[in-house]
C-alpha cells in the first residue's frame, strides 16, 4: 500500500524505505524510535515503541523495511504505529525504484526529447558540440539529480530540469525575436551538465557527497573547461565556443552565486531566468502541493524562509 | 528621408525632431550648436555651425525643424552638417508622431489583444476586476510608456510591455501548471497600472515629471488600493482581490526595488520573472540592435552597467 | 505570593502560569519536569522530579496551577523545587490577568490620553480621520500587545507605546517647530493601527499568529487602505489623507524593514524617530532591570545580539 | 539690502559675500562672470556681463563687494543683472558678520544654557568633568560649526545643535525613566567636543581643512582620550569616565558610520537618537523652507538624495 | 601516554584533561558520560559506560582524571572506553601544564626575541614607547592566549602570534622599502597589547570572560589611550604616537571589524596583512594537520566555514 | 632635461610625450591649450597661449613634441609656459621609451629571476608546467603591465608585480612552514598569466582594451583552461593541475571580486595575500613618493578613496 492511500484506523501491511531514523525516550522512560518512511508517493512518521534487538544498528536510514502497522492521526498527520517489522529480505523482490522520488517523465523519453532538440539546431557548429557533450554524458544523465538537497533532488531530475526549460526557452524564443534559439537551447542542455561531476549520485539519484573537482572549482568552471577541450577537438568555430562558456559561466548571474561575470548576450540573460523560474516552480509546487487550501506553509529554506500561501484558487502540478 | 536611410555623402532635406541642443565654442573661437536630432528611426548628431539669430532660444528641445544638410562621418557615424534650418510650420502639415519612438504594434491592435486575454479567464471575479480596470484606464493606456528612460520609454510602451508579458505568461502556464492562470494574466494586466498615475506622460508618451502620489507612495501601493476600491465597489470575492494585491506588492521582489513582501504564491512569483524578462530583452535588444557584429556596447546603465556584445550570431528585432 | 516576593529557604504555596514545560531525564535516569513559571511579576524556573499521571499531557503551558515548592538557588538564580502541584479549579477564583505581562497604565486611561491629544487637533479634517479610526478600533486596542514577541510583548502594549510616543512627539514638537503637529499625533496614533488586524491576539494580548492579509500585506500596507477608504468616505482633504498614507509607509524607514519610500516629509522622519526610541527604551529597560549593577546582559536578539550593561549608575523604570 | 527682502523690478545698492564665481562666454561669445552671492538671510545668482579687469583675479569667494543691480527672475528665481561692481574698501565699515550663516541664538546665551544643564547635575563627577571640559573649550566652541559642509555648518552651530539636543535630552529624561539624566546630558553636551580639533575653522564658523589628527583618528577616537585624561587628572570615579568615553564611541550607532561598539547603556541608546533626529531636523527645515507649497526638493545629499516635499500642511523654522 | 600516541587495541594508563563532558542515555536505557579529553598533543573521545557517584558532579570539564581505558576506534577516530576512572590527587604530582595547548616556544625565548628587535629600533622614541610598554606588560604577555577561541588560544599564544608577524614584518621590510621599519616593528609589538586588559585569562592561558572595559570600548581603543598616554608621560614626538595610534586603530582594516579608519600609511597598511596571514596560516594549520590527506575538513567556523582541503601535496606545522 | 629636474626661473628645450590636451578659452576669450607632458620621472602641465595652426588636430595625446618653455609655479606645482612647440621628427633620434614609465628592474633580469625559482621547484610536475607557460608567455611578458590603470600600470609591470611577490613568498614559506614552496612559487608566477591575453597592450605596456575574451570570460577563468589543457598535454599529475587552478581561480579572494571559490588550501589564501600586500604597497609608494611631509594626498580611487598620509617618518621606494 503506498504512503498516499494510507487511512487513519487501518491496519496494513506495506515496504518502506526509511528514510530517517531517531531514538528518543518515552514518558513512561523507555527507548523507542521515531521514524520517517518514504516511498514514492511520499514520506510518514512512524513509531515504534517495543524495541527488541541492538537499536543503534538496526533499520538504518537506506534500508527497505516490511511492517505492520496501524495508521493514527496527530496534529493533522497521519502517522503509523508500527506492530512488526523486520527488513526486506531478498526473498520479498522488492523494487528499490518504488521508494525513490523519481521524475514523473520516463530517462528515455527525456533523453530523446533533448535529441529532439538538438536535431533542430541550425548551426552545425552548436550542434555537434551539444550532441557530443550529451552522448558522452548519457549514463549518469539517466538518473542524476539538478542538486544534492534543493529543486530536482530526485532521480533523474537533472533531465526533467533540462527538458521543462528547453519548453520555457522555445516559446520564449518564439517572443523574444534578438535572442539565438540554437544558443539558448545549447545553454539549456549543457548549463549544468558538470554536475554530472561535480556531486558523486548513486543509480537511485541520491547525492552522498561532492567530489574533490567539485568542491576546489565547482561544476560551472568544469563546464567551462570540458566545452573548451571538446569543441577545440571538434574544431568548432571558436566564436562559438566562447560564447557557450559565457553563458555556463553568467547562468548563477550574481557573483556571490558563483558567476564572475553578468550576461554580455541577450542568451545568457534568457538562460538565468529560465533556469530560475523551473527551480522556484518545482520548489513552489512541492511546498504547496500537499498543504490545505488557505494555509501557509513553514519557512522554506531555499525559498529565502518565505511562508508560501496556498490560496482558494491554487492548482498543483503533480510530479 | 529617415535618419536610418542617410547615407555619407547625400545632401539631403528632411525633417526632425530637435532631441537635444548645447552650444559649444569652435577652434576658430566661435559659438555653433550641437544638435541631436531624432525621428521615429534613430537618432544623429547635426552641426549648425553658422548660428543667426537668438542663439540661446531657438530651435529647442521638442520642436521640429525643417533642414537642409550634408551627410558626413566621424569616428564611424554619421553625423549632419547643416546648411539650411528653419522651424516647422503649420503649412508643413508635419506628423508629430513619425518623430517619437512608439511601439511595434498598433494600440488599438494591443488593447483588443489584452481584452482577448481578459475575455478567456475563467474566474468570473478576476475578469470583472481587469476589465473593470482596464477599460477605466484606457485612454492613458494606449500612449502612456512604461517608463520615465528605461525600458519600454516609448509611445504606447506600457501597452507593448503588458503584450509581450501576456504572450510570455501564457507559454508559460501551459508548462508550469501549478500556476493559476487567470490571476497570472490579471496580474500581467494590471501590475503597472497605476503608472499611468505615478508619471504624467504627454499625448507623446513622454514623461516630464512624478505625481505628486506617484513620489510620496508609488505605483505599487496606488495599484494596490485602485485594486481594494475597485473590488469593493464590484463586490469580488476578498481572497480573489487579496491575491491581486498581494502580486502587485511584491512583483518587484526586492525590497531595495520597492517590494515589502517577496512572492508567497507560485503566481506572484511567475509575474515577476515574466516582468524582468520582458524588460531585460528589451533594453538589450535597444542597445545591441545597431552595434557592429562583434564589438561591445559602452556600458549600460540599466543593465548595472553592463557592456553588451553582439556576437557573430546575433539576431535583432525591429521595434 | 508573588515570584518578586520569593526568598531563598522558604516554602510557598501560590498560582503560577505554565509558560514553558520541558521532558527532561535526571541523573538517577528519571523523567522529570523542567518548568518556567510566570505571573505579572516575572519568570522563575521550577523542577518537578516525581511525576505523577500521563507526563505528556498535564501542566501544559497556558495552564494556572497550585504549588507547595521550597526557594532554592542555583547559579545566582531562584529555583522552585516542586512538592506539590495540581491544576488551577473554578473554585480557586484565580484571576488569570494576575498571571499576564501587562501595561503599567490602565487601557481605559490611556485611551482617554489619546483622545485628549486628539481633541488638541487644530486640524479638522486629521481630528476627524483619527477619531474615526481609533474609535472603530477601541476594542482590540484595549488589549492587543505591540508585537508578537518583541517590545510592547504585554497585555495593551500598543496602546502604551502609542502613549509614550504622544508625549515624545508633543516634547519634540516644541523644540521642533519645523513639523506639523497634527500630523505628527495623527501619525503616532495610527502608525500601528492595523496591528489588529495583522496579528491575532486572544484577551490576554497574547498572540498566536499572524492573519492570510497579514501576512500577504502587512500592517503597513493594511494601514494605508484603511487610511485611503476612511478619508474617502469622511471626504477629508486628499492631501492630508495622502500625507498620512506616506507617513505609514514610510516609518520602518529602510526597505528591508518594510518601507518601500523614506520619509520626505519631516513629520515622517520625526515619526520614525520617536517610534524606535520608545521601542528600544522598552527593550532596554526590560533587559536590564533585573540585572546585578555592573554586569551584562546575555546577547539580546531584537537588539541585534548586543549585550547590555548595567552600570552603576543604571536607573530601571518598572512596567 | 537683504537678499529675502528684494523684489522683482527693482534696482538695488547693497554688499554681498562671493560664495562662488564662475567665468563663461555668453551667445555672443564674451566672457562673463556668473556668481553666487551670499548673506546671513539667503544666497542670490548674478551675472556680470560687461567685464573689466583681470576677471581671473577679481571678486573672488569669500570676497565681499558693493554692487548695483536691477533684480529679475529666471525660472521662478530672483536673479540679479550687476551694473556695477567694487570690492569693499575698510571705509565701509562692513559687519562681515552680516554675510555669514550663523546659528538663531546668541552664543553667550547659548553657553550660559550649557552651563545651566550643568548645573543641574546631581552627579559631582559627572559635573565636574562636563565643566572642566566645556570652559576649556569655550574659545572655538563660541563660534565652532558642527560640520563642514552637512547640518549646522554654520557659525556656532556646533553650540548650537548641543543646545536643541539639550532640550530634548531633557523632555525624553522626564518620559524615559530608565536612563540617568547626568549621563544623558553630558553625553550631549561632550559627544562631539573634539570637532573644534578635528576640523580647522576660522572665526567665522568656515572650515577648510581637517586637522591631521582628525583624519588619523577622528573625533571620537579624540574624545575619548580627552575625557580619558581630562578624568584621570581630575580623579573621576573610573565607571564614570568609562560609560562617558562609551557613549562618544557609540554615538555614529553604525561601524561604517565609525562607532565599532553599538551602545550598550541606555543613556548611550537615547544619544544616538537626540543626535540623529536635530541633525535630521535641520537638514529639512534647510531644504524645505524656501520651496512652495506642494512642491519636491531637489534631491538633497545628506539625506540619501530623497527629494522632499513641501506639504500644504508644512511649517518652517527660521534659523 | 600521550594522546598523539594511542594506538587502536591497546590498553592504557593516562592522565587527561577534562574538555568536555555530556550525559547521554544508553540504547539500554541507561546513563553514560561522554567526554572530551584532552592533553597537549589533541584530544580524544571517551565513554564511561558504567557511572557511580554522582554523576552530575563529578568529572567537571577542567579537572585533569587518571584513567584505565582500552582505545577503540569508531569511523575512523580513535575512542577510550573507560574502564577505571578517578580524579587527579594530589600525590600524583601531574604537571597541569602538560594538558594545556601551549605555544611551541619558550615564553622567555619568545620575550627575548622581542627586545632583540626592539633594540634594532633606529628611532628612540619609537623604541623608548615600545619597550616601555612591552616591559610593563611583561606578566600577562608571558601566558596570554591571542584570542578567546579564535586563532592562537593557546598559552602564550598572543606572544607567538607577535613572534611570528616580526619575522614577516622584518622579511617585508627588506622587499617593500617604502615602509619604516621601526613602525612596522613597534605596530606588530603593540597591535593587540590591550588584550591582555580587555580578556581574562588564566594562568594556562584560558579566557573566561571579557573585562568590562574590554566590553565597552574593546582593546583597539584601549590600546590607543595606553599608548597616548604612555607617550605623554615619557615626552615622545607627538607625531610618532598618533601614527602608533593610527596604526592600532586602523590595524582591522574594515569598520564593521572594528576600525572606524583604514589604514593611511604604508606601515598601516602591512600591519593589517602581516596581522591576517598569521592567523590565516594558524587557523589553516591546525585545522589541516591531522586531516587525511585528500580529504575536506569539517566547515571551519572562522574561516568563514569553509571546508578546507589537505592535497597529496600538504605539509604541516607541529605547533 | 626630465621633469624631475625642472626648476622655477629656468628656460628649457626638451622633448615630452603628450599625456593629455584640453582646449580652452583664456580671459581674454581666446582658445589656448592645456596640456599635460610626461616623461619616465614625472608629468608637468603645460600651457600653449598662442596656437597656430588646426587645434583640434595638432599635438595629441600619444605624440612626443619637442618645447621651449619657461618654468613657472602655481599653487605649489610647476607649470611649463610654452614659447616653442613642434612635433617630434625622426631626425630628433627620440628614443620613445624614455617617456613611458617603466620598472625599475630590467625585464631579461626579472625573467631570469623568475627562471630562478622555477628552478629550484622540487616537484617535477609543478615545474614543468610552470616552466612551459612561462616560455611560451615570454614575449608579452617583458613588456605587459599588470594591470590598465591600476597598480603596476606600466611597461614590464607584470613582470615586476612577480618578482616581487616572488620574494615575498619565498619570505614568507620560510616563516610558515604549512605551505607547500612549489605550489606558492607557481601560483605566484602563473596567477595573472592570462592577463597578457585579457587585454591587449603595445609595446610601451599601454593597454588600449580588453580581448573580446577578456570580457566575455576574464583572466582568471582563461588562466584555468590554460593551466588545463597545458598540464594535459605534458602530462601532469591530475592533482597538481588541480590545486593550481584552484590556486587561479580563488586568488581575488571575494566573489564580487571574481573568485566563486575562497582558499581551501593555505597556499592558495597565501598568494592571495602575498598579491594584494604587492598591489597596495605599489599604490601607496606612487601616492606618498612625491608628497610634501606631513601632508595628505587626494583621495586615491584604487585605494577605496582613502586620503594617504606622508609622515615624518615616511620612507619611499624609487619605481
Amino acid at each position: 500500500m503506498l504512503i498516499k492511500e494510507l487511512k487513519v484506523g487501518e491496519e496494513v501491511t506495506s515496504f518502506f524505505l526509511v528514510k530517517a531514523k531517531n531514538i528518543k525516550t518515552s514518558s513512561a522512560n523507555k527507548p523507542y524510535i521515531d521514524f520517517t518512511f518514504q516511498d514514492k508517493t511520499g514520506e510518514i512518521n512512524a513509531k515504534l515503541w517495543d524495541v527488541k534487538g541492538d537499536i543503534e544498528n538496526i533499520y538504518n536510514p537506506g534500508e527497505i523495511v516490511k511492517v505492520l502497522a496501524s495508521v493514527t492521526q496527530w496534529q493533522n498527520n497521519l502517522q503509523l504505529k508500527l506492530i512488526k517489522i523486520r527488513k526486506v529480505e531478498p526473498e520479498d523482490n522488492v523494487d528499490y525504484g518504488q521508494y525513490i522520488p523519481v521524475a514523473p517523465l520516463d530517462p528515455e523519453t527525456m533523453f530523446n526529447e533533448i535529441l529532439f532538440f538538438i536535431n533542430k539546431m541550425e548551426n552545425r557548429d552548436i550542434k555537434k558540440l551539444t550532441l557530443t557533450l550529451v552522448e558522452e554524458s548519457k549514463t549518469k544523465l539517466m538518473y542524476y539529480p539538478a542538486a544534492k538537497s534543493n529543486h530536482h533532488a530526485i532521480k533523474s531530475g537533472l533531465l526533467y530540469h533540462v527538458i521543462r526549460m528547453l519548453r520555457t526557452g522555445e516559446a520564449l524564443c518564439s517572443i523574444y525575436k534578438n535572442c539565438n534559439k540554437d544558443l539558448v537551447f545549447a545553454g539549456i542542455i549543457l548549463h549544468d551538465i558538470e554536475k554530472l561531476n561535480e556531486m558523486h549520485a548513486n543509480e537511485f539519484g541520491i547525492v552522498d557527497e561532492y567530489t574533490k573537482e567539485g568542491q576546489l572549482l565547482g561544476h560551472i568552471i568544469m563546464g567551462i573547461k570540458r566545452i573548451e577541450k571538446t569543441a577545440e577537438s571538434l574544431k568548432i568555430d571558436p566564436e562559438i565556443s566562447l560564447l557557450m562558456q559565457h553563458m555556463i559561466l553568467a547562468h548563477h548571474y550574481e557573483p556571490e552565486f558563483g558567476s564572475p561575470k553578468k550576461p554580455l548576450i541577450p542568451e545568457a540573460e534568457l538562460l538565468h531566468h529560465i533556469d530560475m523560474i523551473d527551480a522556484r516552480m518545482y520548489d513552489m509546487n512541492k511546498a504547496l502541493k500537499d498543504l490545505p487550501e488557505e494555509s501557509f506553509s513553514e519557512p522554506i529554506f531555499v525559498l529565502d524562509r518565505r511562508r508560501l500561501y496556498r490560496s482558494k484558487l491554487a492548482v498543483s502540478e503533480e510530479e
